[in-house]
């Protein structure tokens, strides 16, 4: 077998281990959408406190919200100024923790309690995004889209970029100023 | 040249594209320590807002404070529950905006105004870890080690995980949980 024959495969088996994650959403037969591994390795772009825009539930309750955006997303966003198809969002809600020393005063945040999933996928959903709430966010958890008056109306009406609530997330807001949508 | 010789030099370029940025600390001729690059792609293990022991003059503020802890560390300790030598923290300050739709109630962060590190590196600071302060965090800036009764002291004492606040970082507290320091 010459050289020109081993080395690609050497170079492919060479990379294996460094291979990222399969990068846009992934379905399973029913077309549910199943929950992305590594999560906590998303670019955080988003952080609030109380912030009534997502769940009813939530109102009130003054929950931490983290929002972060798929590795793959970001680079995009950061180099286009927009959202491509397969972009993933992920808002983690914590409830407010307050357990003293040394803090005096404040509050952080606990361990999570739900994540919900927004997806850009025009070739499958007509709003062209779709969310999904996946609760505690258990490993391999799957989910379908929400009604589209429980999220997508009001981020289609009041998202300030795309759908995106970018006027809360500074990072993303200054990378897309100025591009066309 | 044989193969023996090609092979080698062909799996080690294959790789080069994909090496992580210099993992640890790195500091100038003088000393100091150089802000690291990429700190939006570090792993965010801590969110509060207005908690009262990093900063006298983020008190009465209410700051949201973000921690970030360096990727590789990060995989440390999730494997090992303690902070290798070279593990690095970042604190990234931001005051509170609340500019309206579609959020009725709430507060997110704005765009950052301060960054601080965290850092253990034995082999240099006598106390372990040393602490420093590098204002609006722009790039390529350089802070020398803040005096041990701004941050070490209170680190030192109320750490509940070898100087670092874990009690307010809930997977952090998990993964060190009964782990001898």
């Amino acid at each position: 077998m010459g050289i020109s024959r081993v080395l690609p495969v050497a170079l492919l088996l060479a990379g294996l281990g460094d291979l990222p994650p399969p990068p846009g959403p992934r379905y399973d037969a029913t077309g549910a959408l199943i929950l992305p591994d590594g999560l906590d390795r998303w670019i955080l772009v988003g952080s609030s406190l109380g912030l009534g825009y997502a769940d009813p539930t939530d109102r009130g309750a003054g929950m931490f919200h983290q929002v972060y955006l798929a590795p793959r997303a970001y680079d995009a966003v950061r180099r286009t100024g927009r959202f491509p198809p397969g972009t993933m969002f992920a808002l983690v809600a914590a409830p407010p923790g307050a357990r003293g020393t040394p803090a005096r005063q404040g509050v952080y945040a606990e361990t999570p309690v739900r994540v919900e999933l927004a997806v850009k996928d025009p070739a499958r959903f007509k709003e062209g995004w779709a969310y999904f709430d996946f609760g505690p966010g258990r490993p391999g958890a799957t989910a379908r889209p929400l009604p589209r008056a429980r999220c997508e109306r009001c981020h289609a009406e009041h998202g300030a970029r795309d759908h995106v609530f970018v006027q809360f997330y500074p990072r993303l807001r200054d990378a897309t100023a100025g591009v066309r949508p």
